[in-house]
């Protein structure tokens, strides 16, 4: 499905908005040329910006937004208090059918919390996930979810596997990913509660999905699967620990052979081939996680962002439009209501006869 | 302390004994020839292979236990049925005063409830955590709990932190180590009730530590501080997922510039360098967590360790020992007791006058 509808921007959301935000749908533009934007933010900063390249401007509209929300505030103040924000503006953009997704580089927090109100989730979705595509061993792998729900039940990380597949399906055009359940140990006894449940119900054959069972911290990027299912309180600090160790590491080798002279010289013939090994882990790359489960495409982007970085968050969005995401996940838990219900039905007692 | 009293070694744990647990024993000798050993398990298996080195053999002694608790065995089951386990039998060589520290590479979680029962935990500790070192940009960070309670209440986070800064002093000789408690943001209002709670506990000051404040998945190698405190199931899987980036990014590296010819002749010359820069990543110099807060020295090596990676860990149970750790956080929570008496007697109410 081609984009029929402008993105919507949030152009004050981030650090170094709105800037990198005007540079990103740029480079976008560059890359995408049909695409159309709708920035929102104040306009007397942005529109003056915008206006410095005449292909941006012309593929551009500017609503006046009057506040920001702040990158320390809590979501509830921001969802309560925040109705003439430009990211509330740019979320109801989506919900009012004038835009085809949101991005914004603003406090997450307040993005989960005021996306999740205006758009609702999907049909059989509790809560949507951070969703994000990090480097492994051979190809991407989806991880989810990575920061919105701290505490997780059984069901949601069942329904988060369940997107994870249709996410792998749709965007990564995946035709049967694996799907791994993070844990502190492979055996069915390891771990608490709610991870033993999901287990369970995973394995149960009743979700049309390859469940290949617990993964531990390293087969995230070992690729032992196509998408990795936890809380999103570990999932926040597993992705973020593996970025540290992928920066150390790298830094590390780097200034270990920039110390031989030798090696130096060698460095300089290998850099073209190291450059390109490097790329996949280049941070800026796999910027835009997803907000999976939202009846709405809506793609955080990183707060500190530059242009480069946020230009990748728009496209991510563009993918999501494009492969009809939400559509695939809606079919597939349809999909999934119909089971059920069709397993349920010989067992249920007429109450009238 | 100089050891007084031979390290009880459970010879059957793990998946490489006995030999990585006899050879381990070996190169520890070599090193601190003042060491002595008892070997726990299958005497006609393990005798003959002791014997085998004849300096090896005038330090140990070995005594026979007859079962062997599996890898894969319930904890509690392990507990109920493990008595004449190698396990048991070397946990209560601790207990009855005949060895100063028990090492075993067996399954973790019979480990932990054996040794948490038989060994009971150290006087205002509420829960051991297993407590790992792991490289950081510029010096070790002891992490904890790695895996030993998976749900964590405010006041077992508060004891781990205390605990870690304990060890960081005794054992790393830090003067005084900055404390992080690991969340998913460095804001106040982020995290679940837990990591929120005992923020403010280890921010009142009731502590004599230096707490720096919550850090995030990347602070860890980083090193933004040099004790981070975690609940079990987060910790376990950052610890792994950082191994299993480091793994990718290192052997990313090296393959590319293996490709290249010149970078090729040039790593010859910097391998040196490069292998010195590496070593400090090697797991197995990092093998031997911890059983912290036990009333007794107990160490977890890693199941697929081998002899120098086994090595490492009886090391580590010699340093704890030598450095007198549980004494030191005894005298450190016994202060806190008193701190805590000294703030709360002004405002007793005398009952009877």
């Amino acid at each position: 499905m081609p984009l029929s509808l402008p993105i919507a921007l949030d152009a004050m959301g981030g650090d170094k908005a709105p800037e990198a935000v005007i540079q990103g749908a740029r480079r976008v533009l560059k890359e995408f040329p049909q695409t159309r934007f709708i920035f929102y933010g104040r306009e007397p900063v942005i529109a003056p910006l915008i206006a410095r390249s005449r292909s941006l401007a012309r593929a551009s509209q500017v609503v006046h937004a009057e506040t920001v929300v702040a990158m320390d505030e809590k979501p509830s103040v921001a969802l309560r208090k925040g109705r003439d924000s430009s990211m509330r503006a740019a979320i109801d953009a989506v919900a009012d059918g004038k835009a085809c997704a949101i991005v914004s580089a603003g406090n997450t927090g307040a993005l989960m919390a005021t996306a999740k109100f205006v758009l609702r989730t999907l049909p059989g979705i509790d809560r949507p996930a951070i969703t994000a595509t990090v480097p492994s061993r051979h190809r991407p792998v989806v991880l989810l979810d990575m920061g919105a729900n701290l505490e997780c039940t059984a069901e949601y990380l069942v329904q988060f596997a369940v997107m994870g597949d249709a996410y792998a399906r749709a965007v990564m055009g995946m035709a049967a990913p694996k799907i791994g359940l993070l844990n502190v140990g492979s055996e069915d006894m390891k771990g608490h509660e709610e991870v033993k449940e999901a287990h369970q119900m995973l394995r149960s054959g009743n979700y049309p999905i390859e469940y290949h069972g617990f993964v531990e911290g390293n087969d995230i990027l070992e690729g032992t699967t196509d998408v990795v299912v936890t809380d999103g309180f570990t999932g926040n600090i597993a992705l973020k620990t593996a970025e540290g160790a992928s920066r150390l590491i790298y830094e590390t080798l780097k200034s270990a052979i920039e110390r031989s002279f030798l090696a130096k010289i060698g460095y300089l013939f290998a850099r073209p081939a190291i450059r390109m090994a490097m790329k996949r882990f280049d941070p800026r790359k796999l910027n835009g996680a997803i907000l999976l489960g939202l009846n709405g495409i809506a793609v955080k982007s990183h707060g500190g962002a530059d242009a480069k970085s946020y230009a990748n968050a728009i496209k991510v969005a563009i993918s999501m439009v494009e492969n009809q995401v939400n559509e695939k996940i809606i079919a597939e838990l349809a999909r999934i209501g119909r089971d059920k219900n069709a397993t349920v039905v010989p067992i249920t007692v007429p109450m009238v006869d």
